[in-house]
């Protein structure tokens, strides 16, 4: 798979490392790809970097992993997305990580799908720390990874994707979950930053 | 401890067997506490039923397990809450359970708290199904419990409860978290009615 990656900050590095490893031709998508940032991030990847619009034409997957203050402008700025999936990790976090900017009358996810038009969005990944997706793995059992999404096939992807990271991945139904999926992400995120949990910590689905 | 129950479906009954069961005297408040149901109910669990307002009055501990609709009247119609613990297990779910009637820009929490003047509301209970709340064990692990609130000592007393009842409790911070536990509720019931999970499922919190 082609996978381009919209922000490549923790998060995005982190699931470029993993998709990369897993075999994937990955590419981190920048303003500036031959910074040396990038370019060492790259390297330590076994990934390439290019300009985002081109990134997004050569890829079939899109990480969209921005800042959540980026992501109209880096959206509108990297080209067309018709038919191409686009992975959904942000979250519309307010600066001081007390709430989220955009409430559960709607979601960031929609919210993106409304800034690319055509695009197949999936929300995935966004409510577990990167150091999660780094090794999703607590004594053996896997954290748990929603997603949610309005086209079968492009959570298809999403669900292989997190599988082969070794996610318990789970289909948490159409787009609109995602107003479920954001809060669930300020959880995680309030009780590592606020509450002193630390990042070393997720989720597991148990079933009986 | 003194327990009185305000809302006694599947989610109060459950919350008021564990409570007896462990030993805390338990009134399930009602507006019709001689009916055959209520007396029933009272008489499988070693507890007692009482109007409403007697209820709280007797009862240092509220828990409110009420349908969303009915919240605001059975708190107006069930006397002082001044002082009260005043555990809110709600969710002001829509009724085709496709999401929330109040948004993450406040919580149904916040509104109770309004609703009963004086109340130590805290947030808990509300994002396990009641069969996890009669058993949150799953081969051994314990369901995780988030509560969150505003007063120290009521969080304290949630935190006791939960933790008699066999979960593992977490502080999830102060009463505006409920924007996030609430959601949180709704991923755990679009997965269990929605996506066919069904109800024996829950979320254990791993650390390493």
């Amino acid at each position: 798979m082609n996978i381009g990656i919209l922000g490549s900050g923790n998060v995005g590095g982190a699931l470029g490392r993993r998709f990369s490893a897993a075999g994937h031709r990955v590419i981190f998508g920048s303003r500036n790809p031959q910074s040396e940032e990038m370019r060492k991030l790259a390297a330590e990847t076994g990934a390439s970097t290019a300009a985002s619009a081109e990134t997004v034409r050569a890829s079939g997957v899109v990480v969209l992993s921005t800042p959540w203050g980026a992501t109209e402008s880096v959206l509108k700025s990297s080209g067309d997305f018709a038919g191409k999936v686009l992975i959904d990790v942000t979250n519309p976090l307010l600066p001081d990580l007390s709430g989220l900017a955009i409430g559960t009358t709607t979601s960031g996810a929609e919210q993106v799908a409304a800034w690319a038009p055509g695009a197949r969005v999936v929300k995935a990944f966004n409510a577990v720390g990167f150091n999660v997706m780094l090794n999703p793995k607590f004594d053996g059992n896997s954290a748990a990874l929603f997603y949610c999404g309005d086209d079968a096939a492009a959570k298809q992807v999403a669900h292989q994707l997190a599988s082969e990271l070794g996610f318990d991945a789970r289909d948490a139904g159409p787009l609109t979950q995602a107003r479920v999926l954001e809060p669930f992400a300020m959880l995680w995120v309030s009780l590592a930053i606020k509450q002193g949990y630390g990042r070393e910590f997720a989720f597991q689905l148990m079933k009986r």
